[in-house]
């Protein structure tokens, strides 16, 4: 569907010693796109995507409510001509059009109207597929700036006057990239790509196949001939690909083609292995597959003195690219669904890689769903509250202002959901049909669980700052207060002197004893707490064995992150060598949803009680993506959109190491040794901050001190700096 | 679709006096059905109709939101099994099923179930069509005592655990009459019935085609060969036909056919009149058309002595039937779109003539759609109120339940709304989006409008009742005593002594001089007032012609209700014969939408600022048929579901009536002239009430004097009363 046109300048520019100022082409004239009603896509597709689960060929599909498109929509715009003008309508569905309110005759795909204002208005009913319309003109085309309704509520009185045009609530269309009249929304496909098979074990009619690699996409028979059964089995193990009794996916196909011709499996599997097992009737030349993927750049780049190191930053990329699909998914090869909390670690990896914007909102949009809400996202408390987070998240990095303008009526209704249940005391807890997640570790779930409050706190700030971006300048204090009148409840009420830490929750007025790593380091990164309960928590929780150990690369991401923004670079680089190393030395080809370093051989690839029920391909596995970008190259955005940024780069035990960080406007490279730092960015205003154990020099930029071996610089756009320093080993925040 | 096998008793049982006691077949054993999610078929089903609408070629849809069906629901029913028993599973989507919780691999279709007791499940994925199955076994058997769901929020915790299925709202299934594993509810189809052109003119390669009356379905063109364009012009009137420049709907074909073959049109359409014109190059042995219909019985049956008021009963029922389809519909021709006011009459009709459940349960349901609720229905605010009344209506005349159980959460929600929209009087009125109908007459639609009161005070009167029916005890005396201190309010305010009527409307706290007709007919039929102010506004405003008269049928309905609530049958017939009897002498095969008797010719046909925008054919045109049944055979029920019932014949200047009226358990038979009363019920405590001048008899029951004329007779089922007695003629409330 979409045409890469930028994927050439990546290879010019990642080496920062050669490189390129790259203008990247803007377009030069109006583009028609097809439009829709905003979220109507987004939920269309991910209903199709989310219904494709399988389990050993039994459909699966989400336990949560599903929301479908509206099925009726209006579409207008104003324009003023000055010549006449013909335009193209193209539509998806039934549709009518009307010029100044006067309804054209037939189905017109083609009109011409006189010079002068008008009224472009065309309505649309599509209960399959979501209506949508592509027009172009010399000056009118389709685009995000025409209005949509899904009621209009104007009738006809018996005088043929038409009445109450004025209380239509109209939005702005939403689009995706569908730039060509032919390039149907409903017609939707990942581009695909052949793969051959890497090696093939035969034995009489069974064959074991392996890609090499963990993969995603269609089997391919070649020449496939004859009449039987023929069954496939996958594995994202090759003990998976051989258990035909317990592997979670397979396809029984009933062949009957006399003549020798390519066969294309319709479902799309995830797999390194394949074991195909064939009626003794039917023959084949070879097996290979259809790799099946999203086409992004790899805009955000790493490479450092460890290899290790990078090929864990490899794998990793590639782990976050396999999940970047239709929508941001869990992990390839079981669920294959939206899950909030995981996407909502995919969002920030993906500021680090390939900067996709239409990612993350396609994703929180099908996430969302329509009103009424009657359940928290995916059904889990904690998963509605990474919701409200993203969208802070996504404007900050994004400076996408429109989009929250846009969804911000959603999250006002998601959160009024949540504030329709909150406790006596103002809190949130798990109620009936609420799942109350956190992480697969043994913990209790019950009553006031002090992460719970944190995340639902940091979302009302995020319904504050987007009240604020969308004009409802009345609820941004209202929700400014709650948010603070619960950090304040939350420390007065889960802060304990004794543990030096929050306590886990509080059940009935009961306070629990338990301290659990969730809400400690949460509160770090959130910055809620003064530098003493910070260093409090480091010491007595994040760096005290006895408190419960963390086994999910999904909570390792927070607990990593916890470190690094307390300066503990070093540490972490060796948890990412053990832990993710972990994984590469037991062959994976990408990150797990889960890795206890302690379980041994096919213990590994159990879970939910089944023996190959966990996924070995999971989204959340990608973290070191973000953190390094974030926390060792240290780049991160001061304000929207990255306007204002910052760069502190902290080797962590690194000889040296050179990436890319992907920006709204352009990259910002840095290339960092013991003794030298190189930075360039392609737009917005940076600071360079530093710690050097001598006076730092740079020829082109005056370097200030800030006391404490500390030292500050201006990053001007299009400049390339060379800042000579001497590393300070170790680094405190 | 459906096997219509009652026809034969119904031209048995019309003359009483050879009735015989039909026993309809009750189903020996357990019949599976299709099932859904209630309200979901409705929607999807209403959204296929209401966007068939064309005006002129061009596609014409609803102007108020549309809502979908849920996309993914599940299935469930527990069983327990003597013995093993194998099931037949047919699906209408994606699917799985579940026995006892455990996922059965593969897309079973037979399953065999072991004895004992299961939980058997299914979850259905269908974006396009409304997900539904059928299973049938020996004892197992899908129909509505099968529970549905649109979010199981149940979750399978790291150990496989599933978790937290009990917050899940179950609700029982809906249904239609889909009996058959083939008899698809999404490929529903009314049925057809071939009829032949009347008389054919032609002109070269012109024809003008009559079909001999209003009929509503899809041209046929017999040996139609040749190549070029071939043009319908579509007429409820000759002139219509002929006006292929303002005519409402038409058809433009491309014809290339070498070979002659018969060709049915794809839309169907209303009309009398075709007006064909071929392009030289085509040519066709003839032209019929396929009728097309939703098969009903005509249970309900009028014969009297005055042949014209015959006619015009006959004439009612045929209007009724064309526009009782998919749903009830406004009118055959323009918009068949379900409009909640119109409904609410065809509900009343549909009593006394199909007594057709399904029909008005479909349309109620279809009507109110989904949550969120963003408007009035169909925008009216008269319209929503129709809705709530017309469930009171239906829980009335059928005793249905379990309907007003399942429907009763809607009516809670679309109630909210309301409320949430009343002034500070506690009254509605029209808000912004808001359409105050009420008729289309020139009159004040501002403010308060004491109609529109009258409704919203009716419909919080059924909000009690149907809370009671329901189990909602605590919201009972919510609703009833909002009722009563609303009805207090509005006779307060709107009752004037000075006019003797209740006035029109009260803007911004200025009661207007103006008085109409509506709130006054409606208090009267309502029984909001006592008998000196019924008295009062019969004189001040119903008999009163420098009152602003009424010129709809729609509002006729009411008024002549009224009139009848007061005695005045002999007026109201009078007013039939001139008021219907003057569409027939215009040659009316159909009962219109709008008729005044001062228009002259092609006048008749205009409306909507177009020539031909009035519908000819419009349901709300049929009201005889329940002005006969219930005011002048005097047939209704005192009790829900007719266990308790009254007749109260009026010839009201006929010579004699005789006639049928259904009741959920068989009909009422009703024969009455000015010397004797025949009556015959096939179910039901039947109280017979009427005057006579001198003491009447009867052989098989006693007679009770209750004064002033007045008589009363207990009438058991399925026995044939004979009363003779003395018509008093003039006969007063």
């Amino acid at each position: 569907m979409r045409n890469t046109t930028t994927t050439i300048y990546l290879n010019l520019c990642f080496c920062l010693a050669c490189c390129l100022w790259v203008v990247q082409p803007a377009n030069a004239q109006e583009q028609a796109t097809w439009i829709w009603y905003p979220g109507d896509y987004e939920i269309w597709l991910s209903n199709q995507m989310q219904n494709r689960r399988t389990e050993r060929g039994a459909f699966l599909p989400p336990f949560w409510r599903l929301y479908s498109h509206y099925a009726l929509v209006d579409f207008q715009k104003e324009y003023h001509l000055s010549s006449p003008e013909e335009i193209e309508i193209y539509v998806e569905g039934e549709y009518n059009v009307k010029i100044d309110s006067k309804l054209i005759h037939g189905r017109p795909t083609r009109l011409t109207l006189p010079a002068g204002d008008h009224n472009i208005n065309l309505k649309v009913f599509n209960q399959t597929h979501v209506p949508a319309i592509y027009i172009k003109g010399k000056t009118i085309s389709s685009d995000t700036s025409w209005q949509v309704t899904y009621e209009d509520k104007e009738w006809i009185d018996e005088s043929g006057k038409v009445s109450d045009k004025s209380s239509t609530v109209w939005v702005n269309a939403g689009s995706w990239d569908f730039d060509e009249p032919t390039d149907l929304p409903s017609a939707f496909q990942m581009e695909i790509q052949p793969i051959p098979a890497q090696t093939v074990a035969q034995n009489g009619q069974q064959w074991l196949i392996d890609f090499g690699k963990e993969t995603f996409g269609f089997v391919k028979f070649h020449h496939l001939q004859g009449k039987g059964k023929l069954s496939l089995y996958y594995g994202e193990s090759k003990e998976e690909a051989q258990a035909t009794e317990t592997c979670e996916t397979l396809d029984h196909l009933t062949i009957d083609q006399p003549d020798a011709a390519d066969y294309v499996l319709e479902g799309s599997r995830a797999f390194r292995y394949v074991q195909v097992q064939a009626d003794p009737g039917i023959q084949f030349d070879s097996v290979s597959m259809l790799y099946e993927y999203l086409p992004l750049d790899y805009r955000g780049q790493f490479r450092c003195s460890d290899e290790r190191i990078n090929q864990i930053w490899d794998i990793a990329a590639y782990t976050l690219h396999l999940n970047t699909r239709e929508f941001f998914i869990d992990g390839i090869k079981r669920d294959r669904w939206i899950w909030s909390g995981d996407a909502y670690q995919s969002y920030l990896m993906n500021y680090y890689l390939f900067f996709d914007n239409p990612s993350v909102k396609r994703t929180l949009l099908a996430l969302r769903g329509k009103n009424p809400v009657s359940s928290h996202i995916n059904t889990i408390l904690d998963y509605t509250f990474y919701w409200f987070i993203g969208i802070y998240d996504y404007y900050l990095y994004s400076g996408d202002k429109s989009f929250i303008q846009q969804i911000y009526p959603q999250m006002v209704s998601m959160m009024d959901f949540c504030l329709g249940r909150l406790n006596d005391n103002g809190m949130v807890e798990g109620l009936s049909g609420d799942w109350v997640f956190i992480d697969w570790a043994p913990m209790s779930k019950q009553g006031e669980v002090s992460f719970e409050q944190l995340l639902f706190c940091r979302s009302l700030e995020t319904m504050a700052l987007c009240a604020d971006l969308a004009g409802d300048s009345e609820n941004v204090s209202r929700y400014q207060s709650m948010a603070s009148s619960l950090k304040t409840k939350i420390l007065n009420t889960f802060w304990s002197d004794e543990k030096q830490a929050l306590l886990h929750n509080r059940v009935e007025g009961k306070l629990s004893d338990d301290v659990t790593r969730y809400a400690n380091m949460f509160a770090i990164f959130f910055e809620y707490l003064d530098d003493e309960k910070e260093q409090a928590i480091k010491e007595h929780v994040l760096l005290n064995d006895s408190v419960q150990k963390i086994t999910t690369p999904y909570m390792r991401f927070y607990e990593l992150e916890a470190l690094c923004a307390m300066g503990e670079q070093e540490l972490v680089l060796q948890e990412i060598r053990d832990y993710w190393g972990g994984m590469l030395q037991l062959g994976a080809t990408s990150f797990w949803e889960k890795y206890d370093p302690t379980e041994e051989g096919a213990e590994h690839y159990a879970m939910y009680g089944r023996p190959f029920g966990k996924s070995l391909c999971h989204a959340w596995g990608a973290s070191p993506i973000y953190l390094f970008g974030k926390y060792y190259m240290g780049v991160h955005p001061l304000s929207a959109g990255y306007e204002e940024y910052s760069v502190e780069p902290v080797l962590g035990g690194l000889d040296w190491m050179e990436g890319a960080v992907p920006t709204p406007q352009g990259d910002i490279f840095v290339y960092c040794s013991g003794k030298e730092i190189k930075i360039k960015a392609e737009a917005g205003k940076g600071t360079l901050r530093f710690q050097s154990r001598s006076k730092p020099s740079c020829a082109s930029a005056s370097i200030q001190s800030k006391g404490d071996n500390t030292y500050e610089m201006t990053i001007a756009p299009g400049q390339e700096y060379v800042v000579k320093y001497q590393q300070v080993k170790s680094r405190g925040r």
